[in-house]
């Protein structure tokens, strides 16, 4: 049953739900990787994040496991041009096989778009990226963002992103081995949440 | 019952809280705002966003009833500093008073973190955000992000930020009014979950 705001009959389960979500190392991912359906459904989802004017500053781009040796092979080309030795450019290479499902993150930020700033859409695209991790969770994959050196290569950019976009980030994606280390709760921050008092005037 | 990914017994029931999430509008809003428990808990959520090296880029800063008069004269004078009209500084001062809850989200974005560029902080900031806006839905409150030339000011930005940081936008939040227009669901993009193919090479 739902009510007017669409919240089930229990939402501290949700809430706990919710809260119990951590990002989970490529360690710790093990096959299964979330099937196309699961990946779809997570996608369509992100659409709810606040967008303003619709600007839609973020897609995402699956690469399946047919094509890790491709990627691969970007990512070494891309270790090389930025003159890397032997041993990083075979680092490069082997990080293309990183997690069993793998995600690029494309986004595009406009900058002719008066009333949405940049940061904006980044704010907008960060809460889509969140809801993504969110569905992959419960629907019962783990997940975890990268960024690092190829997101921001020229050459692994071309290969994902048409003239305007860049690749902002990975995600990794599979079943969490219930072996694996507990991932530790975040520290708490006392300043997260105060109230404002103006100064004296 | 939370299974290893913490769970519950019926993940689609959560993904359509997940997805039920819209943001309401200022009109849709009625008293009461949630309390500061609510707030307290939604925003200790927000700290298990994605957050690459712990930077912690957001907090968020609530201004009580009390204070929104304060604020008021504040987006006054704001207004007045960039030369707006009588009728324009009266608009800005009303504004102070959207929404029966009200908070600033400030972010710190650090530019010295090679690791770590400002895009990335950004989208752990939109991830926090997102957090926020879903934990207030799942206990029972609506909550729109307004962006707007008030938290671009400086005479604003001063008012609610220590050195490095800025007033990314605001969140007003209540109670949404059952009787108000269902949100429209957001247009599917076809584009939004594509597979890579690399090019042929």
């Amino acid at each position: 049953m739902l009510g007017a705001s669409g919240v089930g009959a229990d939402p501290l389960a949700l809430l706990q739900a919710l809260a119990a979500r951590r990002s989970v190392d490529a360690h710790a991912l093990r096959p299964p990787a979330p099937p196309p359906e699961v990946l779809q459904r997570a996608a369509e989802l992100t659409l709810g994040a606040p967008d303003h004017q619709g600007l839609r500053p973020v897609r995402f781009v699956h690469v399946g496991s047919e094509e890790r040796a491709a990627l691969g092979e970007l990512f070494a080309r891309a270790a090389a041009a930025t003159g890397r030795d032997a041993s990083g450019v075979i680092n490069a290479r082997e990080r293309a096989f990183t997690g069993p499902g793998l995600l690029a993150v494309v986004v595009r930020i406009r900058d002719d778009v008066p009333d949405v700033p940049p940061y904006e859409q980044w704010l907008s695209a960060g809460a889509a990226l969140m809801i993504l991790l969110q569905a992959l969770h419960l629907q019962g994959y783990g997940a975890k963002v990268l960024g690092g050196r190829a997101a921001r290569s020229e050459v692994v950019r071309r290969a994902f992103c048409t003239e305007g976009e860049q690749l902002a980030c990975w995600i990794i994606t599979g079943t969490r081995d219930p072996a694996a280390e507990e991932p530790k709760p975040p520290d708490m921050r006392r300043e997260l949440l105060t109230d404002w008092s103006p100064a004296p005037s």
